[in-house]
């Protein structure tokens, strides 16, 4: 366990070698792992900030919300994948907010920000690597918001498809209604599209079920 | 015209105070005014990195634009605001693209990213300065993207209208083509909004003008 604590945190902050072994021993001390429940949901206005958290097993997703309770998934992480966006707290320059779901159940090492604070004081580097993680993502998000802008929903709902498929194998477990938060879309029009891509044998649809046929077409429609 | 090159440069780089007089020195040289026509466009693919931007009179305009050459508007730039996306190419962490426009014929001062990275590669507080400088814009990014998937039509019209008319006055000389772009929708939607306004006595129309009439009834439509 404490060889995992070591390399999760060597994970987590690409910053971990500038620092001497006291802070290190810190850093240690003050982290935790936490068990999200699947469907539990953070958010630093309710919960305060959460620091760093590196994903260890399990998915998480990251997204807006309007006031109607309207989403948009911004990204998701997967396990090994660090988590910056919870730290955002400390970051003066970022303003806005986001939630983050636990799409599965997982488990995180979460680095509170108290200590984190400490150390980007003392180390410009520190803070200039959490800046650059979140500015990767902020390029993740673009990407999603050009999606969701420019392109046309068929070719929306086949990117998601696709990439459950490479991730997950050709069974999806979805309703229409969590598919609709995932692409940022109305159930309705999530239904309309599924109905289009099965008339065309690329899915057949069951009750809470997708399963994708003609990879083939499928791949056709994102390019 | 030496004291404002001066001033300029401290306005643009948050990080000038750190530098040696010889660094100063070396980045005044390398630095120069570039005027940009109403309707120039700078695309980093096509034009190579520009480098850190100060606008010294004008508006810029920061947006995105799909195949199909639709466009969003992601924020404006206004005289003595600092352009860092345009420097975004030597930034790694920043792997998406924007477009910048000059909306009125525009000054700038440009900062080549050649003595740039020189400099950062020096002072991690100089490279950590222009990615909180990006990531406040990623912030202004965020909550137009919010606005867009989230608003409705009407209010973001209003607000777009109240933007104007606090910085440039109740007559607005635009054509609806223009106002779609810039607060991402369609000509035809905005036709559509602003013959509404016109009939609720918010504005009156006439050939490529908007008079505002009551401020009251549109800040009602914003809240």
């Amino acid at each position: 366990m404490e060889q995992n604590l070591h390399q999760d945190l060597q994970k987590a902050l690409p910053f971990w070698d500038l620092l001497s072994s006291e802070e290190r021993a810190q850093i240690q001390e003050s982290s935790a792992y936490v068990t999200l429940d699947k469907g539990a949901v953070i958010h630093r206005t309710e919960q305060g900030c959460q620091g760093v958290m590196q994903l260890c097993t399990g998915q998480l997703r990251v997204y807006l919300v309007s006031e109607e309770g309207k989403e948009v998934t911004l990204y998701r992480l997967h396990t090994g994948e660090t988590c910056v966006m919870s730290a955002s707290c400390f970051m003066d320059s970022i303003v806005f907010d986001v939630l983050i779901e636990a799409v599965e159940s997982s488990t995180v090492l979460t680095i509170p920000p108290t200590i984190l604070s400490s150390i980007v004081k003392r180390y410009p580097k520190a803070e200039l690597e959490l800046y650059k993680a979140a500015s990767e993502r902020f390029s993740d998000i673009m990407w999603t918001m050009q999606q969701i802008l420019f392109l046309g929903i068929d070719r929306r709902m086949a990117i998601f498809l696709w990439d459950e498929l490479t991730r997950n194998g050709a069974v999806l477990h979805l309703t229409h209604e969590t598919i609709a938060r995932y692409i940022g879309s109305a159930r309705e029009v999530v239904t309309k599209v599924l109905n289009y891509f099965a008339q065309e044998g690329i899915v057949a649809l069951e009750r809470g079920k997708i399963t994708i046929l003609d990879k083939e077409e499928l791949r056709k429609l994102i390019q």
